[in-house]
């Protein structure tokens, strides 16, 4: 199945996508007020018998799936590619263990909301295509054979990053965690709809012009590996985001870099998952 | 004020805290039914006036203030006596902008509540004193004249940490998340209790022998300028918790390093505040 949360009429609700439209109960959302309430309280998918209702794509504005409550986990460096882009091409800086900052779920955006170019913080506002994982289901010490039973589904994310901040403060909440710096969405893929998740192509165009041209079978540590090691001595919960990564060909990664700026468009499109665009303000 | 989060015969309840017991209404909490709800939606203090139910301490268990929705946002190297015990004394390591790391929610404990030595994932555990400030209003670039108009109140933390994880994985987010790492209390002290909380005493024994003592004068970047810089682009939301830094006396500032094993005991004391202890299994 296809989550998404819209708003239709002034009211915000969840529902299911399909090609002809989203279905949709209000009776459920007054239960579950959220996609992550639903994540974090429903046990099985029974109830979507009473998934009764119906409307067209046009009558539906499509918001961020949920606004994450604990702070996102992004994974640095995971493709070897962009590990190397960042270092000037230090082998001894690809990481030998992931590399976990977070992000504040104060900056999530939904799809088409403007990234803020905030030009008072930031004079290196750059992009990161990502593929993002939300775990359905509490668990510790998770090994890596168990590890896709935890996941609820995927979508993407933009891990949009103040170089110059992230630089600064040497730990890197503060360049990651501005207002708006989270574009997440449109939809979350349940995970018996994706086949492979360590096998989807994923592409970041600025302006159409093609950025960022990887696979998810490029990550360092694949998603069952993050997992095993994110719940080694902390638990997971239902609703965590773990951002897994952005391959090469960040604005960064340029020369002479190609940092964003007020009227750029960021387009992410993973196969299967879906296009996140958003545009600079 | 002093706020209180206890268990009541089996029930949870946040009250006021007194010198002759604590004072609590039980139709206060079916309505904001945690501390952290109350400071999200409360506005005003008017509705104290319903407070009129009253326990004695012995009838009361303590607990964490609250779960904190977001992680914990860090200050890394905020006392200078401590950067230099974790750089080996080099002063080119005495950050000149706040470093900000953040501790998963999931490791929040209360008073007496157990550290989990986690012998299978840490071989150098380690305590962190620290005072922690509450913030009570919303706002974003907030200027350090305003901001601790911005706080709700003061309490103490202790970030736990593994300093083998924390190395290990670069960004400190692991070595700082593993259950139990985030002893959290006892009790909330409103900010007009305090009258300046840049000069306050603050102490850690471990099994009685002093090993942190400082005062919060010595804080490299003040509770004013940290507000200030972290709500530069970032939204400070009620309910988020700031933990300023610790200062030397570490247990991996000791030659040979001073870890903590199971069966000790860790008390932070911080002047008007209160203290904060915590057994290790």
């Amino acid at each position: 199945m296809r989550f998404v949360t819209f708003k239709h009429n002034r009211q915000t609700y969840w529902g299911i996508e399909e090609e002809e439209g989203i279905y949709y109960s209000a009776k459920l959302v007054s239960v579950f007020p959220t996609l992550l309430s639903m994540i974090e309280n429903s046990s099985g998918i029974d109830f979507f018998k009473e998934i009764n209702q119906f409307i067209q794509h046009s009558e539906a504005k499509i918001l961020a799936p949920f606004i994450p409550r604990k702070n996102i986990m992004c994974i640095g460096k995971n493709y070897r590619d962009h590990a190397l882009e960042m270092t000037g091409n230090d082998e001894g800086q690809v990481p030998k263990s992931p590399v976990i900052f977070t992000k504040s779920p104060s900056a999530v955006i939904g799809p088409n909301e403007a990234i803020d170019a905030h030009e008072m913080e930031t004079g290196q506002l750059d992009y990161e295509g990502e593929l993002a994982v939300i775990i359905g289901k509490r668990g510790k010490n998770i090994s890596r054979e168990d590890a896709l039973d935890y996941v609820f589904g995927y979508t993407i994310f933009n891990d949009v990053t103040a170089r110059d901040l992230q630089k600064k403060h040497q730990q890197f909440f503060r360049g990651k965690s501005l207002d708006t710096f989270g574009p997440f969405g449109p939809s979350v893929l349940t995970k018996d709809e994706v086949k492979d998740p360590q096998s989807l192509s994923i592409q970041t165009f600025v302006n159409g012009e093609l950025r960022q041209s990887s696979n998810t079978a490029h990550m360092i540590f694949p998603i069952d590996q993050l997992i095993e090691t994110l719940s080694d001595g902390m638990t997971l919960e239902p609703g965590d985001v773990i951002a897994t990564g952005t391959p090469s060909g960040v604005g960064k990664g340029f020369n002479p870099p190609k940092f964003l700026k007020s009227g750029d468009r960021v387009r992410i499109e993973i196969d299967e998952i879906g296009v996140l665009e958003n545009d600079v303000v």
